[in-house]
């Protein structure tokens, strides 16, 4: 495996476009912003457009691209060849994860890049809040929430949740910081007592690892998550969708704004 | 004619139904929401979000009804009877104006309503910048300008802006004051000089009356105008399309937040 930290993001996505790399894209390329990847037919991009537009927590766009266009406005990329790996999906069913969708690929796909958290969470970490599940090289941990999505055309569904435990007396400071992010996530949606947005078993996040905390010092701080509208997406089964493999995001040459 | 301030949004839009109005809605319903309005045909509609989504300063989405619906999100009407009169245009031409469109209405016709600044006007006045085309009784100088908008599929072209005389003490007063208003076309695109912006002779605008002002203790301010999508719409020449009268725009329930 090759080390990529040094790597400028048309030199990383030549990594992947080469499949020279499997691991998650998370801490690479620090400073340039990275997105969870949606492509649908066109026939479901006014709903989901719509959809983004009205939930926009979950579902920051960063970018959307026409029809056919390959090319993203945020990075001199090939969007079927330059993330690591990709999930396709059927009528809402997974059918098979490949490093490079050109095989796939139709001129009426629509391609919605999304806001992902490793934007705020580098300026978390900046702003002196640890972040656990980094320490202990784990996935974050995230939850089917309670919350419903407003709704749009076909899509409808629960929102998805990232927990990060903060220390008490950092809470305010997670919402100060994340606040100045709303194109990735922006401001949580709950603090502490995870009941009150329907999350039963802490311990059993729904995606990701659990992340152990001491509850005398930290609460469980809950942003809303981009896997949200993929799992929205799924549940109203497209004939045809493709996203990036969970933790494999896209890299693109749009610096970071801290 | 009636007397209108006094009414409710919905007393006035049950007016307005009944044909028994025709004068501007400027004033009207203190302190709620109006909107721009443009009616499409689903085909055009992903284009047209993604153009707004591109281009939120003078096209600032306040509801997107989906295919077919026509209550609005923020007020309890009906889409198709609740303004005074609108525009109809074929192929991009000017066919008719009407006082109801249920004739023409398609279950296929998606409906943009878009921010307009009669919001924000309210907050200058209040924050002491005069409207100096209140005062004069006329329409706001609009221009087109030579900002090209970001383009989305079909829809292309250059921005329209509006005009307000501000004195120069109060320059960056009116940029604070509309900086609130993110959904009301936001901060001003230019302040003084009109050439910038491609605009030759400020004394002949576009649309709207000039508003003439004493050059030593003003400034032309120009913000976004919600004309915009209209213009670009109209040029992409949609098999039909449906906008309010300019000057008479929807009512909405939702109260605006100064």
């Amino acid at each position: 495996m090759i080390t990529t930290n040094a790597l400028s993001p048309k030199e990383q996505r030549e990594v992947f476009r080469n499949n020279l790399d499997t691991k998650s894209t998370s801490g690479m390329c620090d400073g340039f912003v990275q997105a969870n990847l949606v492509i649908l037919p066109k026939e479901y991009a006014f709903d989901f457009l719509l959809f983004a537009h009205r939930n926009p927590k979950p579902c920051a766009l960063v970018d959307v691209m026409e029809a056919g266009v390959v090319k993203p406005n945020i990075a001199d990329a090939d969007i079927r060849t330059d993330l690591q790996k990709y999930n396709i999906y059927k009528d809402g069913k997974f059918v098979e994860e490949v490093n490079d969708i050109t095989s796939y690929w139709r001129d009426d796909f629509v391609t919605f890049l999304i806001g992902c958290s490793f934007t705020f969470e580098r300026a978390l970490n900046e702003a002196g809040i640890e972040m656990l599940h980094q320490k202990m090289d784990k996935t974050v941990s995230m939850y089917v929430t309670n919350i419903e999505c407003d709704p749009a055309g076909v899509f409808h569904g629960p929102t998805v949740v990232s927990m990060r435990p903060v220390r008490k007396e950092l809470l305010v400071k997670s919402v100060e910081v994340t606040a100045k992010y709303p194109h990735t996530h922006g401001t949580p949606l709950h603090i502490g007592d995870p009941s009150v947005i329907g999350i039963t078993d802490i311990t059993k996040p729904d995606f990701g690892d659990f992340v152990p905390y001491d509850e005398d010092k930290y609460e469980p701080v809950f942003w809303a998550c981009g896997v949200t509208p993929q799992a929205v997406a799924l549940k109203s089964k497209p004939s045809i969708m493709i996203s990036h493999v969970p933790g494999h995001m896209f890299i693109s040459d749009q610096k970071e704004i801290l």
